[in-house]
């Protein structure tokens, strides 16, 4: 056991009434249980989230705990893939926000949820509304980590299309838990327009917004070229996204 | 009564089977009845979202319908000025569910929901998630106005700290509704960062996310300068706005 | 803008803070939208509902404003029918429940729904008993038109089977908005007991209860004879259902 | 055992098969556990109820069974008075709901609710437009016993406000269990209007419709004046209630 | 009418105005509506319940009164025999919780719940952590007849494989209830571990759990063989619970 | 990435898909996230269950997977420890039934939840109950830990209040976990019943069933004796408890 865990997991109870009286943020990292392609596993979200979560606690010791982990999350558009678990963003919204309640109840106000998951972004923003209604005397925030990435993956050389299981996750993944993906069998996935066929195309855009499945998207579930995906590219990422919640962190706590 | 109307709601039933028949793509125009500042009516968001309603069914006859409004919408960031109406994202996306599983029901099968509240969006998104778990058959396209509104928007010249009342909203309703505009009331709101707590600055970011009230970004609930809008900048903003939707849909029947 | 509007949606933030201030009660019209035979719109359980309110609230000038229409109301039994859409009652029921919630947060105690649908009367009732419960600081009040114009009703010439969109809705609609009436396509629908199978003179009874769907009803979706109408009856319909609320609302204010 | 029992409850599920297959009209009794004043006992609408189910079984052997009762109903307004036990209008319509479809599940496809309790009225009603939605098989029927007793307690020399735990209540009590009324201890309630504040005597009119708590009605929760039913007249009111629904039903099943 | 009663339905409000004042234990029975073999009447287990529920309330004068019944319990495993009626267990769930928030608005502060039916019991214990979470101040008690009928019980001569509609239940309800039962259609069901298939036989095990249909489990829906029950085995399986009962409440009423 | 794992978490979806095929049992483990004393962490339950899962799959290759975890469950009695967070038992049920949900659509039949938290039997009994209504086609088991190890636990030498944190958990985490037990912080808790109040006392019998909060029962939140527990022991339950499961598994899979 060590002293210095910041994981409330490993901590007993009166590591936690500590980390209340400090007045920390607590993380909850979310991920999702869902097809990540021919080469990589379903809980690749959750392990990025988790990893996340350790980096950010690790630089702020004694100022962040992180608590529960949300292991599924809502994946209704790869269940077409095996191995797809999801819940619905109505279900997801309501184990969030008993997370949200219990810590409450203990004192901590501030709690920062990181999702490896963008399909949770949009009942993350209903929680934080619902929050808002109910409990203004939290203040609730939430990142997807691919948001805190796109300065960085917007520099690297991706396909046209581009997304889950491509260029960027995969290097995240290739730094952060390697020995989970079978280099072997990175293959290409969707990588241009007109492989899709036209409704697909309009998904593309971010407005207006239209919800594919992936396997309307892609044959393998892999959208973009995860094959030139490198270690270091990942590095650069998870350094970035690092360094961005870590200064959030702080100034939130100074504010 | 004109036989050229678009608007389902005064139409009969006979002219509702002759768009399911036709494959008519049905907007469901959705507002907020939520505060405007001191010189914007309630009802802001909604006249909005029916006005391009509207304006793309005009645009494309024979090929759209405009079924019921969402006249509320999700704003307790809002409550804290009189008169705010919200419903919790939970209800409003059934509400939304119910609209879109009577209409397919008929036989509809793309529906596209137009909203003047981006509030809305992560309820919308939620949605969206929930129709592809269970109802691939159906064709569910959402927006916010503001997002295609955003490549004229950012041209404009506006204050740093801008949004809701502020200059591109303000246009937008002189162009679509000057009479509902006291434009002798029309007055700053909330311009500069340093005009904020530290918390509401980091809200103002796009990721990580951090909500907070009205009440606690602007004194009067206006972000931005509506005094320098104008009706011009409405027209080119609900031009540019039509042209997306406009061809949107075109490609969208073609696809 | 014209500064004796009393519809909420049409004044701003600063306005309704005034009405709170003066304890005025707030309307919400709540129609359906359903189909209503060969010659009359699908929303015209709204319009008649929103065209009372108005009536009401210019007759009472500054007791009374005009809240978030219910745009959608509860008709299964129409859903046979193109175009019709659909709430659950308890949907409807949790959408009127978050608009008399707002307002109540705001300060206004006394609320009065107007429906034009007696659909969404058992669900009203329902509602009513749930804020007893909760929430007896409110006085909650709800009527369809059709019980207030029972007096006038009564005494029109009418078929034996008669109801919706017959004589009596017909009526009201070529007063109120001539203009979305076919009077060309006016038909009679079912207008006697023996064209109905037998479970539908059973369902015609007041008690016991049994309902029907429309399209067991008729053919058209038409009960009663439309084409005996006339507007001269609506207005005397519509003049007495508003004297009656007038009435009522000035004794509740003095209560 | 008596073979000749029509009450599922008694019956074996052989029996219960056998009905099935006739075809029967299955029974449910409705009642309440409210305060019936200060000579009544609380679960009166249910005795009442479940009494006019064995009269009307009994009347028609081998086409009717009784199932399941409800005792508890929607009684928010009587809380004020200790011993309520009440249900939410939800809870209700869910507990009937699944009643049905049981029954339903079993074969069974005509449904009577026997209501004592019209309490219960805007609740059933809604689960009526429901199953109409989802079981247009089902045939439900649903009625409140003072509904159909309406045409004898007309012509009974009741008191200006008179209702719950009144002449008729009460006279059907004397005739179906004179050994629960405390005869001794029947007094008159809330007898005239003007007893009543103003906003009571409001909510008194049938529309618009104004709900309140029976503790603001009256301060011994009865509405009339007991003392004068008599057991002759609860068997007037009872007889003309059961020949109602026995010619009801025999109809029903001749449909 | 006994003033001697116990149970709060034949009571009046003022008894149980009396009840409160007292600080007196309410017994809530919960039964089910579900086959009981072709000897046994579908309400077999809310007659035991109220059954015993009359005999404590009876040994404890002064000190217990009996609320509503539930009559119909969770039995979703009897559906394919006729005549079973079911709740999810999340309404069955809602039912209880509403009837001990009704009574502890009263201010009752100790609840019973006596279940004949060990369906049951599941939802109970989830009720309890939800009253423990929501309502400390309730003391919440539940338990199933047939575990307190365990020492008696396991004394029996009883088959190999044996449980509902078996020897205990049926020498129970030949004490209780004779009438209701019919001897000369008493015959075994399934009695050896051998008849069942292999999953049933695993479903025998306390743990793990395994549900099972009914239909899966017997022919006859019975377990074990009643032909050997005796009235005589049923008063000591009932007078050993009573006891029990008894003693428990009197030590909680002292605690 | 060893091709041995039999974790789905850890694999890819061409592993899910071969899975399916084979006709595997998923386990989904289950835990808490709640107090353990003084020396214990606050995921104690989560680490066991998961163990355990990783046991049984290992010793039935190619006939188990495991997929995603339950990481917290339902914990109120815990809330008045730093720490404990909890979910409702309704939404423990649907975020378990959208896992089985999931499985199911995929192809799997036979689910099994481990759960280390005793806390969450009542709402997997209820879930079973809601499964064998719905999804007859599924065969879901669930089992304690507690409840298999039993046997083992009925031999130690252990205080005459014991339980929670106390020498058979204890035991076990230290075969498990040691790194996370402090060993130095191990203390005795609550250890005989006259420590108890009379109302905690009755609350240790199995039947009837009264909850109280720990914070009611232990000062600590220690049931029983921990220092008294060795690694060895832990071994033993773990070892009978996987023989156990083993045992289930391989007669499941040959039933």
């Amino acid at each position: 056991m060590t002293d210095t865990s910041y994981r409330l997991g490993e901590l007993t109870t009166d590591d936690a009434a500590a980390s209340v009286a400090r007045g920390d943020v607590v993380i909850l990292p979310a991920g999702a249980f869902e097809q990540h392609g021919p080469a990589m596993p379903m809980a690749t979200d959750l392990i990025r989230a988790e990893d996340m979560a350790d980096r950010v606690a690790a630089a702020l010791p004694g100022r962040v705990v992180i608590g529960p982990s949300l292991p599924v999350g809502v994946s209704p558009h790869h269940l077409g893939f095996a191995g797809t678990v999801t819940l619905r963003p109505a279900t997801f919204l309501t184990v969030a926000r008993e997370y949200v309640d219990s810590l409450a109840q203990h004192g901590w106000r501030r709690i920062l949820v990181i999702t490896g998951h963008a399909g949770n972004n949009a009942t993350l923003g209903a929680l934080a509304q619902d929050l808002l209604h109910d409990r203004p005397d939290i203040e609730f925030v939430w990142t997807a980590i691919a948001s805190l990435a796109a300065p960085v993956t917007a520099k690297m050389d991706r396909a046209e299309v581009t997304g889950h299981c491509g260029e960027s996750e995969t290097a995240q993944m290739l730094h952060v838990a390697p020995h989970l993906v079978h280099a072997d069998r990175l293959v290409p996935g969707t990588t241009a327009l007109d492989q899709l066929d036209p409704l697909s195309r309009q998904a593309r855009r971010t407005a207006p917004s239209l919800a594919r499945r992936y396997d309307q998207l892609s044959a393998n579930g892999v959208l973009g070229d995860p094959t030139t995906a490198t270690a270091d590219q990942g590095r650069a990422i998870v350094d970035a996204v690092t360094t961005a919640l870590v200064d959030y962190v702080q100034e939130w706590l100074a504010a």
